[in-house]
């Protein structure tokens, strides 16, 4: 949820039982500083951070101006320098300045997404006593991940919003759903799996749970909790979005990600070749994104959305949480412990 | 399950306490009259006779001829006239004929794939009291089946092997996973719901429930049963599929389909714009498929499967149905009644 959220939703999560999680791709090490001390001021709830780990592309001029050729005609459109560049902090991977924040500030979990970081810096965070979680869409992912002491594994079926932490080399046409991805990775691991995709209320959880796992990750119904921080026409277009609204795009990163499929997925996607390796992709088409956004388009805006979408409704984060756990034991015939 | 199984299979299920199924859409209408038969005179168990209805593509001969071409270095390579035609019978939509059958035989359920048929049709199929199910991929297509008057609809999540049931046009890109088809179709519409793909044991079934189905529809898990009458080369291959090793393809048919992910699939597609309109494509890739399999080789076959394949066990039908419905009831807390 990179962009989508910081200690204010974690701190809601966390109060009301849950995880809460600062996802901290886009974060700089003085703002992971703030944001997790911001968490501790407020809570004595467990913490987890987030991270992207994925190998940095070497540069390539010629893919990046290809992009920015076939992205051309919305610079025009939109009347931008056709060299334009963002403001917009760019994704990171786990690094040593990361390392030495998770040490300093001791979150309980760290999880990762595209793989692990390396056995260097994974130690480092390890040191912190922290549990390590990191994301599987195939069996053999999982196996992998469990085979380099990983606590828990999230199978992220291909319902989920965002970006696929396919790190394995799968294709976009192989991704496979939850409902046939939690079963397969819970008989196939020993550790814990943490169930993700298409779950979007209390029906979710107990059936993540009857498929065999031993939780949750809900994203995607958490960014219509006031406490996120997407956009107003973000928030809206989300409210609208149907069940086949959304698709796994590369446009907005170079690696493919589920978003609401709006005019530039249509037109230059859903996937392109032509688009840099992740996360180069982002730079050309940042100041789309910006500009559309500022003119009241969703047009060319990145809005990610899992398949659960419309299950959403806008309700505080503690609220929503403790909703979904009561309704869950209801639904389970488990008395209320209220 | 056209051409996966006929009334042994739906015999075994029925008489375990399942619905059991004929797959009707190959058959002509006196093999729909030797299997309903051969069933009725097996059980008294309740019989769902299933057909597709999908528009009569009009002759193409500029399609079929350059999905020939494109196919051409197969028939070389296999020794084929390019204009060598198969023996396997052709996928036919619910017609008067087949109307007639249902109205002749009476079986209990009548169900649907890529829509319903004619309004005078289905009301031929509801004269014989048939309850009428149909599949929907969409929320859109629950609803708008349910207002065609269908008795309970099947949401069929894209984890499902074969078909797609998809017919009110969404993306190949656009398609629901199960976890998140199945609440929303529960929410849009009063009658009951089936859920369909990614279904393969215990697990799954308590899971559907709990996600607002009240019955599933299992098919792949059917195929490893000795009454499916699949070869011994598509057995083989099933046994062997990884959780990512399956895609929608439209190159056997002209309209998505998910399959073991093989050689043909591979080079020509997943999804190949030269595939001639349903079920026309298949004409050309027939005598491909038959004499890939002839050699041993699964490189050229059809060979449907769901992505919870490798959750499938060769079993007895009758002896893995009631399996999976006590495992269920275990795993819901419910006295065992056996």
């Amino acid at each position: 949820m990179a962009g989508a959220g910081l200690s204010d939703l974690a701190v809601a999560v966390s109060e009301a039982g849950g995880l809460g999680s600062i996802p901290c791709a886009m974060l700089t090490p003085e703002g992971m500083r703030k944001e997790i001390g911001s968490f501790r001021e407020r809570t004595q709830g467990p913490l987890n951070v987030n991270f992207f780990c994925h190998p940095e592309p070497a540069p390539n001029p010629a893919a990046e101006q290809a992009w920015r050729k076939r992205l051309s005609v919305y610079y025009v459109e939109l009347g931008l320098d056709s060299n334009a560049t963002s403001a917009a902090p760019p994704r990171k991977p786990f690094d040593m300045a990361a390392c030495e924040v998770v040490e300093e500030l001791g979150p309980e979990v760290a999880s990762f997404h595209f793989g692990l970081p390396s056995a260097e810096l994974l130690d480092g965070g390890k040191r912190t006593r922290a549990k390590v979680l990191s994301t599987a869409t195939t069996v053999e992912e999982a196996k992998w991940l469990e085979g380099q002491g990983c606590d828990a594994i999230i199978a992220q079926g291909l319902e989920a919003g965002g970006h696929r932490g396919t790190f394995l080399g799968s294709e976009v046409w192989a991704q496979v759903g939850t409902f046939a991805l939690v079963p397969q990775i819970a008989d196939a691991v020993q550790v814990p799996v943490i169930a993700a995709g298409g779950i979007g209320d209390a029906r979710g959880l107990v059936a993540a749970l009857a498929l065999g796992a031993s939780a949750v990750l809900m994203g995607t119904a958490y960014l219509f909790c006031p406490e996120s921080t997407i956009s107003p026409l973000y928030r809206q277009s989300l409210a609208n979005v149907p069940d086949n609204g959304t698709g796994l795009t590369n446009v907005f990163s170079g690696r493919p990600a589920r978003g609401i499929v709006n005019r530039i997925v249509r037109e230059v996607g859903p996937i392109s070749d032509l688009a840099p390796d992740f996360p180069s992709a982002a730079e050309a088409i940042a100041p789309l994104r910006a500009a559309s956004e500022a003119r009241g388009s969703d047009d060319l805006m990145q809005m990610w959305a899992g398949q659960a979408a419309p299950l959403g409704r806008p309700q505080r984060a503690a609220d929503f949480t403790k909703r979904v756990a009561r309704e869950a034991l209801d639904l389970m015939l488990v008395p209320n412990l209220d």
